[in-house]
């Protein structure tokens, strides 16, 4: 009985910027700087979930990995690939598209699904750029 | 006397999308897919800039990196970090913002400058993701 | 009128092993080392498949990159991930798998349907391991 | 006294196939697809061996790299390199070849030997493609 | 109420030797190898500094990741980068230049200004090669 | 009858600085910035060798890797490895150890003993850093 962590790899990217819709113009490019740019910009971001479990005699995996980037794709990449952040995706509305609070939304959308394939999710580790990602571990 | 290529990698994320004004909504989704989302997307871009020459006795080298570094700051990065390729860059005006016609646009402002700073440019290389990128020489 | 170079990215799965039936074992280990074990050995192949073209005003590019793509995976991923480069690939009978075979075999399946889709074959290049590779240009 | 962990990546790159002989060959290519190809895939596998341990002033290290790198060499890289997991290895002989699998089993291999060499072990990460990979932590 | 943890990635090129001026050259030989030729040799080391903390509603984070970068270059990238880690270093002196002290060092060059711009250190990650990094958690 | 590359990746880790002894500290300082500190400075450089010939049909290559990789161990990578570029090599002395300079020395040293196993040097790529990396052909 061994607990075993397995991650996968997915991509997607999008346009957004940071805005907060309360502020001046002024204050926005203050604390946003170049994030702020009311034509947005946009990244390559690069997903890692990482599901724990145990794995069975009979496959010796618990989770089918075809499975998990079955689930990751419907319910992460195909709502955000391509996509400004901002303005087309359901689940990130209402909130700063940071990298950080797209870590989080995108764990409150994997969390149940997972249980269902056979996992329990553990992170969800989200590169913005390649010197600067997010991990959210549900705590 | 040997000549001798050296490349500078830069990075630079912007916002874009592929539109052709001229056709209808459904022609431009049917030959753009995805990269027709009115709404924009993005990508993390990642440039290699090529200059060859034949490297000074004294110095070991003939272009000299910083050089280099600024001046596709100036007229590269600065311009296109975090802007939208569409909307914000004057020397992409009026053309579709495809990898191909950035890199070529890119190796256009370089060009005459890189000979002032001592070499002569040989090949703009534009990654646009992971698993796609695009070369031009000049030609 | 600009001549650019695209590349598009792939991987694929296989096994394989370095055998010449017509020399004994001991020479085939000679020869071949570890590469030469009976049961077989493995890699994650990196495909990189550079096609050149003139891109058109009204979209960019010369290529669709979903074409090429899909164009890759019918002819040479599909046929060649999870395989056994020795045994079940009709196009790589006959002759020894060493990734010099195989990149030469690869340019001559996709060569003539690359022209189709609008753009030249220029270069096949395929990673062994991270530290080999090889590069097929049709001399 | 300050805990740290250090972690060397190795390499290795062998043939297997996901089959259960208790199963069909039909209820096989259900559960593994791909993965059960009778005559073998492969991978280059990547592992990260991670052990902790207290700095020595008079050395700044708990464990001589050289030693565990060479520790790693002859436990788990000489015995699956170019090999066949399924086949070839006497310490994954009647188990499944999955990524998890054989995570547990090399970190079964070099838990005790590892403690020989002045570190304890944390945790075996192990890559079978770009896109997945296991972490094991000895739970 | 979400905990996250940021990650930046930051780098700098540096000579060092491993010597102890307590033992023989030839003891030094023994123990370090070809780390401690007496000219010394260097590294391109990548440092990844991860910050936990809970992101502010108005922003989307917790601490701005201009003000973390440029905390990081003030402390430790430009006292450490083209330099000699055990000649040009004030605190670097006096220990081994190990990979191993070098990331406690900067653990404690961090940890108490991170505080003050809105986050609590979590791990300094620095690799000393590609293939060697090491990790501290402060504990 | 088909020409083909292949590449060999190997490693070496080295101090140097950039020196002019003809030119005053000023003058150093000002041509070569921090690359002059008069304590080193140093870099993990990455070394691609390419080589091209024409595949024998009972091997189905034309340099034997093994081989290739063995010559440049002995003739660069034992040489160069964990050395300074401007004190501890023989085929460095007397000329600025920039990555040109040395990509070009590298190229002397394999260009016949190459022949000699079967092929012929195409290219020298050296990387200096991440972002920065030469090439020289010969010409």
């Amino acid at each position: 009985m061994a607990l075993v962590y397995i991650t996968r790899k997915e991509h997607f990217n999008a346009a957004h910027k940071l805005w907060n819709e309360k502020w001046s113009e002024e204050k926005n490019f203050e604390m946003f700087g170049k994030c702020a740019n009311p034509n947005w910009h946009g990244h390559n971001y690069t997903l890692f979930v990482t599901v724990k479990g145990i794995p069975e005699p009979e496959t010796g995996y618990f989770v089918n990995l075809k499975a998990l980037s079955s689930l990751i794709r419907i319910k992460i990449t195909d709502p955000l690939d391509h996509k400004n952040l901002n303005l087309d995706v359901p689940f990130l509305k209402n909130m700063q598209s940071s990298c950080e609070n797209v870590a989080i939304a995108i764990w409150k959308e994997l969390v149940d699904d997972i249980k269902k394939i056979g996992g329990d999710l553990h992170c969800i580790k989200l590169y913005e750029t390649e010197n600067n990602y997010v991990e959210y571990f549900g705590e």
